[in-house]
């Protein structure tokens, strides 16, 4: 199991995280691995594939999931941050990527996302080889 | 793979099955698991990962997922339940766990919890060892 | 890493791979397969399980998603297809499957679907033995 540490820069935010997950998998002492679980072990962010090119496409999935699940709407949970484990379940905390050769096998138009929540923080990636 | 027998207690429920999965890790006759897939084989439920401590952040969700998929909204099919069918599918059927030592490599905080839409009912659990 | 073509007929779809999936894991030279990885590898269509039987739920959940991230809401992303990328990280990228003696471990009332937001296309599906 390999970790990683990164750092979100707002409350709201999507990191890139393909370049970290690929040099992850040159460390594993797995030969032949068939994919790679990407999985975030906190509960006010998640983890997703979407558009690597227009950097538009990540503020746009931001503010749509901003206006699907707004910061107020009278939860109970008193730290003020439903929103955030809510969004946290849409989008899930693990993920699968195929792997063939070692490299992620990818779609030419996809990167993989950490998605905060609730930053800025200091945030773990957890990458498995299987 | 193993099977689990749950019991959900109303339409809406988010049923806390850390415990059952840890306990069926230790039933698998696979030596050096990397990962467990927890599977929900049904259409009317999901399985999710969340915050294990405050129980309101589990009303939350519920509560957020039931505000942006309404029981009725004029949906075609004829048992009244697709909220449900939606909302399983905006959380999903399928989850990877990353396993160390035998043990679930949760974060602190996180929880696995099975998801109903269109309880209470018998359910099913699926736990395979990777 | 075994890809199957597809072909989506409308802007969104909800197209039943489960038979693509079930016959590739025969053609997989691996013994004894656990599960099957199922990734889309396009960042405006997903993959989700829900009901295979009455095709009303499978409208029910294309026009619920509609309403829950319509076309048009002020995107920045200029190609007018921002809501298919958000429901694209909603639904999910990858799933897995439990297999069984060769068989996908479904549930009774599951199908596998390509869920299609930004069709008619040519589409790619990825299975990977596991």
């Amino acid at each position: 199991m390999i970790k990683r540490q990164i750092k979100t820069h707002s409350r709201e935010d999507m990191l890139d995280i393909t370049k970290i997950i690929q040099e992850a998998l040159l460390e594993s002492s797995r030969m032949d691995i068939s994919a790679v679980l990407v999985f975030v072990p906190h509960t006010t962010a998640g983890v997703t594939i979407n558009e690597n090119a227009d950097p538009d496409v990540r503020t746009d999935i931001i503010a749509g999931l901003r206006r699907l699940v707004p910061m107020e709407q009278g939860f109970r949970h008193a730290e003020g941050n439903s929103d955030a484990h809510i969004k946290a379940s849409l989008l899930g905390s693990s993920l699968m990527v195929p792997v063939e050769n070692g490299r992620l096998a990818l779609g030419t138009w996809q990167g993989i996302y950490f998605a905060e929540f609730d930053g800025p923080r200091n945030r773990t990636v957890v990458i498995k080889t299987i």
